[in-house]
């Protein structure tokens, strides 16, 4: 359902729970990214009619998740500040091709895919993190994130044809696979 | 209320009931520009607390006037495309400071001259409007964006202090004053 190339390595679920805090406040930060690149492709294909509305209330949802992730941390005493970033994010960024269409399709294609690896994780961890009360909360994200990813998967689709989109989807969640099997530094959402 | 420096001209509400399409068109654009403006603020100022939360409610209700301005283009047969703003924006944010805490000061204080500036505009093309819908809608929009007005004017006290806030304020709404006493080519919210 989430056309990921990869299941999660155990190792990085251990990781996340012994580092949940620098997980959650990394989650926050991805919540804002989410709403910043929908915002961003309002502005940058307003000429794609069909993008606006969808795109403009995903971005919404994704703000009210941040913000919904900034009580989190209040609650548990976590500093909301600056994080580094995994790789994961400008790797797989990279990946995007220069020339139009095929830049809008691949934008739409890897957010689909990061929405994805978002759904995925965030189970894994609802699943292992002992605090029944932030595990419900993680759990209730997982539908948003999977229907994010259908969203892009279909705006996609709607620019560049089904069949072209269900191609270039697999070829990047291959990509992203590679990317998410190298060791990283640090634990983050997407590491 | 509105803090603003001087009052619209009457001639531009008549220009602006002459274009009215172009007129919403490039509000439409705006409501998205808000949005875009208090994420970027998100983006640049983690560490300061306070504006989060503020800042993302904010630029989700942008949002959603920018899903309600796509309605009424759609409603009116305007097509929702590319239009080139007025030069009120950058020249308002050319008036910027680069030093820390200035700037964040200043881009506090320009939004909160912008919204206070829409707010007195749409009220006037309420007004002066012929179309009782479009009239009673331009109008439901008033308390927000005078609602915005002061929610920057209260995160710029919040960081410099009100009797600092207050003084910058009163200085770049002059300069709004006169950017805006400048003939423009095109008829925009802001020209």
């Amino acid at each position: 359902m989430l056309n990921l190339a990869s299941g999660t390595d155990p190792a990085w679920v251990h990781q996340a729970r012994l580092k949940i805090d620098q997980v959650l406040l990394d989650h926050t930060h991805c919540e804002k990214k989410a709403a910043g690149a929908a915002v961003k492709l309002l502005f940058s294909y307003p000429h794609h009619r069909f993008m606006q509305e969808p795109l403009a209330r995903l971005a919404r949802e994704e703000l009210e998740h941040f913000e919904m992730m900034l009580t989190v941390l209040d609650d548990r005493g976590i500093r909301y500040e600056s994080l580094a970033p995994s790789a994961y994010g400008s790797l797989l960024h990279a990946e995007v091709r220069r020339d139009e269409p095929n830049r809008a399709l691949d934008i739409l294609i890897v957010a689909a895919i990061i929405e994805a690896r978002s759904c995925e994780r965030l189970k894994l961890l609802s699943e292992a993190v002992s605090d029944p009360e932030l595990s419900k909360l993680l759990s209730e994200l997982l539908p948003c994130e999977a229907r994010h990813h259908r969203l892009y998967f279909e705006l996609a689709s709607k620019l560049a044809g089904e069949p072209t989109a269900r191609v270039r989807l697999k070829e990047l969640a291959q990509k992203e696979a590679v990317i998410l099997s190298k060791p990283s530094a640090d634990v983050r959402l997407h590491s």
